[in-house]
């Protein structure tokens, strides 16, 4: 038998990773590939409404990568993936994120783009290859797409991914607007988690020179519930922070319907985060207005910060 | 004045890198960008033919790239750009070797594909984006594939190549077996070369674990021109080995007609080439039966070997 090629997305996986997975494992099954869609952690209840919705099951669960074939969906860089990635092989990469620090020995294909999600990308991709995107295929695609630009209101969001909404939309039989305003629904749903969840459940471990730096994000209709919990938020912060060894964990949540965030902070380079961001904190919070997006307007500037 | 975005390949530069800096640069100008095409280092007697043939100026030699912005073409790792890159912002690269170190700190369009050269991809970027290529443009394009896939006989030759080569043979109006050829005349013609010039005339260094390689690759329809001096170049070598640290220089005589090599090798750490390449020098020279491509055949073992 052949050996399989894993399709995974990253850690903490979101509606956009779990979705590109299932999409492009089925393209590559079309094209003949032993194409396996996999996952590197839990599903969470945005994606769960997804999956029941299209009538789709999870990907497999990969808990150890090492000695497998790769596909990358939805990141490239080593603190993101699964385990034992280090020691796999990665055999093609798909992303719409910075360009981290995955290196291969051969020549493989890399396709980065910066639009608002992988599913873009990889609606471009069925059309290059010419393969037919089933309903339920377009509902997956359509979901990841909704998820990441937060219905096409993240500064994110490029022409191209309007248009290819629309016509997933198309595809899938839904109303992009109405089905969109559904998965925020469930994406806000954080109510019932313990603060320590919470901050870890959309969140992602960045290597900026010599330093380590956690940056959670909390997208909700409904800020009030985390800052309400303020304390035991920040708290928890402070105890994965030392835990981590992080220069700074920062925390972002942010506010769907205003379009702005809200930062906490924690561990020790907190001025240097005040510089990245032009801002200053009053009692380890700071207000973003604008601020939507972890990737285009958080990680750049901290990045350059922290060189 | 727009600050120009300069489109730039490897250092010594071979026909795909500067012919696909050129034609990237037009297709960047035609959708908007103050694009210029630029070149790390000397146009090569190959690539002179191609410029002369088509009339078409050599690209910008850009001596430092520090503050400025970079599409990165044909390359895409440090130790093969242009000096000062850096401290440049890297905005787009477009490549068909393995992945290597650069990172950027925003999401930016990367697209590299195993396919056999750079200009095979362009050829497709300029479909995507709906533009015209021009006999120019298409003299440019088919000059870099044919080179880098000696004239579609080397094993990194994909169908895709085929077709793209065809297709632009088509719009140049030239045919490509016989124009292949010529090129590959010219690449040949090393004999007045100093042993020095000789070897590091397509050299690229890379960086294996906590050592420093450097592989030369000679393409030559005449390898007896070569070999016959044998000492001096292995002289040459051993001085260039010392003088930059290197764990080995390696050496490809690749003999274009017969579409085998023989390497020859100098430096400290022979004994792991033999291993990664599964052969026996005696006396510092190896006959590699088959191999044609640097990057799909000899980089990949030996990166594994020094790891
Ligand atoms: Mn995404
Ligand atoms: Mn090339």
């Amino acid at each position: 038998m052949t050996e399989p090629t894993y399709v995974v997305g990253h850690q903490q996986p979101d509606t956009d990773t779990i979705c590109s997975a299932l999409a492009y494992a089925r393209l590559k099954q079309e094209q003949g590939t032993a194409a396996v869609a996999a996952r590197a952690g839990d599903v969470n209840p945005e994606t769960e409404f997804v999956l029941d919705r299209w009538d789709v099951d999870a990907p497999e669960l990969l808990e150890d990568a090492a000695g497998e074939q790769l596909i990358l969906v939805d990141h490239n860089e080593y603190s993101q993936t699964v385990t034992g990635a280090r020691d796999a092989e990665v055999v093609e990469i798909v992303d719409h994120h910075r360009i981290g620090d995955v290196e291969t020995s051969s020549p493989i294909l890399f396709r980065n783009e910066p639009v608002g999600s992988t599913a873009t990308i990889l609606t471009q991709l069925f059309d290059d290859a010419d393969e037919t995107i089933t309903t339920q295929t377009a509902g997956l695609l359509l979901s990841g797409l909704l998820s990441d630009t937060v219905v096409l209101r993240s500064p994110t969001t490029t022409e191209r991914d309007r248009t290819v909404a629309a016509r997933l939309a198309e595809i899938a039989d839904v109303d992009y607007e109405s089905y969109g305003k559904e998965l925020l629904m469930h994406k806000s749903k954080i109510g019932e988690k313990s603060p320590r969840e919470m901050v870890l459940s959309d969140f992602k471990e960045f290597q900026f020179d010599s330093r380590k730096v956690g940056i959670g994000q909390i997208e909700t209709v409904e800020p009030s519930v985390v800052l309400d919990q303020r304390d035991a938020v920040l708290e928890a912060m402070e105890e994965i922070a030392t835990e981590r060894d992080y220069a700074v964990f920062l925390l972002l949540v942010t506010d769907l319907l205003e379009e702005d965030s809200t930062a906490l902070v924690a561990g020790p380079e907190i001025a240097t985060v005040e510089d990245g961001l032009d801002t200053m904190f009053s009692d380890r919070e700071a207000f973003l207005p604008g601020v939507m997006s972890r990737k285009k307007q958080v990680v750049p500037p901290l990045e350059d910060a922290f060189y």
